[in-house]
């Protein structure tokens, strides 16, 4: 279980966001407990549809958070599955999220379609849109679909890979809440705006893009900072804009640094990649947007997130596009590597070999102290808890 | 003219892929001589559209030309301007790049459309791509056309920033040779595979990204060998795939790190967006891809690069776009700066400043190398060379 253990901790990196319960996982590595808890997705999904409901949320709702959530974990992005069930609880209970309705369609052309989210749960909104997208590339061969008034989604893999089921490329990407600071300046006035594409290969192989427009998640910061070890140079810096190796300095009224770190390795490409997300989000959406987001873990304020899907018809373009794909990706996948120990990779793969795992044990593992957490959180609303019989040594 | 000899330094980072001429440029730092020609855009214009000619284009052809290379360097990608002349020049005198012909239209939908290139020069090729994907986007909200069987068409800026003219987004993005070593790799397999997006605010402002997605271009690396100079962590890498600061094992072997650097700080979602270009032209539109596009300034085999362009109609979006991203931008503006000297930029303010320079001087400031060595090649063609009569001081 080494691999789903480092899995679990790329996974906070991959995922673009901060930990809800970055304190639990921290936990588990200050004192660590010889097993984690093993979960089946039906188990999994189960849970949260039983939590969902109990906070309020429709059963279609519940269901597609679910999906969701289980994905997210399954494909090795801890950070955006069940650790963050209690937010999206949280969220219901406290009415700042819509428990009821349908997103609606503002306007809409052939290829296009401007969607209100009506303040519902992110994922609803997102299957929405995916639909409407993938219906858009079916008729005219590309859909462009921006929704706002929506809320966090999840993974935004979870949407692009949507369209691989049609042979499909997928596209998706959010704005969020403001946890970068740009090239030169000294505060966060944008989020870690995650992009994801999915585009399909041959025999069920693709490529799976989804990644955040920072460096690195805020996570993966306040991991290092719970264990007293510094971070390389380009993660993060200090209140007064400065490139820090200092976790804490990063986390006290400093920020994450834009894919690329400083000026001088050309953070400014990150800064205009998580400008362009913001652009096709909340701007062409009219949403809020970098600043006026709602701060991480802030939740007496609507999120009115933005989120942009698009979905493009290959046969629309050169035939033989699934061949070309797997060529692509096997000509990276087969280049001399640099050291031996270290595969080469094409975005996915790592999800992939995630799933792997998954799939040998019949189940997704879990740090104790999650199931711990979300089994106390089960408990406050009457509903029977995940199953705790199963464990693996780490 | 300090800021003017910066900024063309920088240009060479901007755009993205290697000077030709850098030998030349080279020379200028080691050899300094004391002043910089003046040449106006129209004489600039007007000495590619003759040079071009005398190589055999058409004559529509060579003004496409050179519209693109004077905005290149009017905006201060001097990479991309002037400096690359002789190469079109040099792919039309070999035949291997098409003297006539228009672009073809091969599959469209309302909302789509692959374009064969017909091995024509870059520019005739994205214009006629961006025209199209503008129209269809007047149509139906959105047009998006890849193009195959291209050539390298100049900044990817020039064609994305056509969609301002109609109020609308524009994206463009191409493949390029081979300089880029995966995350994990030891050998080069991507391109530098810029993207630009372009979006409009109010009074004529807007954000232009024109990025690599690479760290940086490697005529920055050449900058720094020339200059004995060691470069940052995060460039390049060696030929073991080890990243290094000494320009010369990155230039002799290794290669150009994606965007992110090496693994820890992210290089693997460089690495994805070169993918995700690739993807775009090489993949959707059949052209060569990856390893198998010919090596940087190899002239004896067809390019057949693949290209890929998009514009959007914001309002087929909520009401106000403009409105919401000149405020998006004069956030990022007005932030509090990390260092007095250095202001908040967003991108496309960097080719602003330039352009202002240039209107002050009425004209482009250029190395005396660049004119002469382009004048060199003019009088080889037997055409009228450009003007040396204005200096000023660097």
């Amino acid at each position: 279980m080494r691999s789903a253990l480092r899995a679990l901790s790329n996974g906070i990196d991959e995922a673009g966001s901060p930990l809800i319960n970055q304190v639990l996982i921290n936990n588990f590595f200050l004192y660590k407990r010889p097993f984690m808890y093993l979960v089946s997705r039906p188990e999994l999904h189960q849970f949260i549809e039983r939590c969902m409901k109990a906070a309020g949320a429709q059963s279609a709702h519940g269901s597609a958070l679910a999906d969701v959530l289980v994905e997210g974990d399954y494909r090795g992005h801890y950070s955006h599955g069940l650790n963050r069930l209690d937010m999206y609880i949280k969220d219901l209970k406290t009415g700042i999220c819509e428990k009821d309705g349908e997103p609606v369609i503002e306007k809409s052309t052939a290829a296009t379609a401007l969607v209100n989210g009506k303040n519902l749960l992110g994922p609803v909104i997102g299957n929405f849109c995916m639909d409407l997208a993938i219906q858009k590339a079916k008729d005219v061969g590309i859909g462009w679909v921006t929704a706002y008034g929506s809320n966090h989604y999840g993974i935004a893999g979870f949407y692009s890979m949507q369209a691989l089921k049609c042979g499909f490329i997928g596209m998706s990407c959010t704005n969020t809440s403001p946890l970068v600071v740009p090239t030169r300046a000294k505060e966060c006035s944008l989020g870690t705006n995650p992009i994801s594409v999915a585009a399909p290969a041959l025999d069920s192989d693709s490529f799976v893009l989804d990644m955040a427009t920072s460096a690195v998640a805020l996570g993966k910061v306040e991991m290092q900072h719970r264990r007293g070890e510094t971070v390389p140079l380009g993660w993060g810096c200090d209140a007064h804009g400065k490139e820090s190796t200092e976790a804490a300095k990063i986390l006290q009224g400093g920020g994450l640094l834009p894919l690329g770190g400083n000026e001088a390795t050309s953070g400014y490409k990150g800064y205009g990649l998580s400008l362009m997300v913001e652009i096709f989000c909340g701007i062409l959406g009219g949403s809020h947007y970098s600043k006026d987001i709602r701060s991480w873990k802030e939740t007496n304020k609507v999120a009115n997130l933005g989120q942009c899907f698009f979905a493009i018809n290959p046969d629309c373009f050169a035939p033989g596009f699934e061949t070309r794909m797997s060529d692509l990706l096997n000509m990276q996948r087969t280049l001399e590597q640099s050291e031996p120990g270290l595969p080469m990779l094409i975005p996915g793969d790592k999800a992939s070999l995630h799933i792997a795992e998954c799939e040998q044990h019949g189940a997704i593992p879990y740090h104790v102290n999650v199931v711990d957490h979300v089994n106390s959180v089960a408990k406050e609303l009457g509903v029977s808890l995940l199953p705790t019989d199963r464990t693996i040594e780490p």
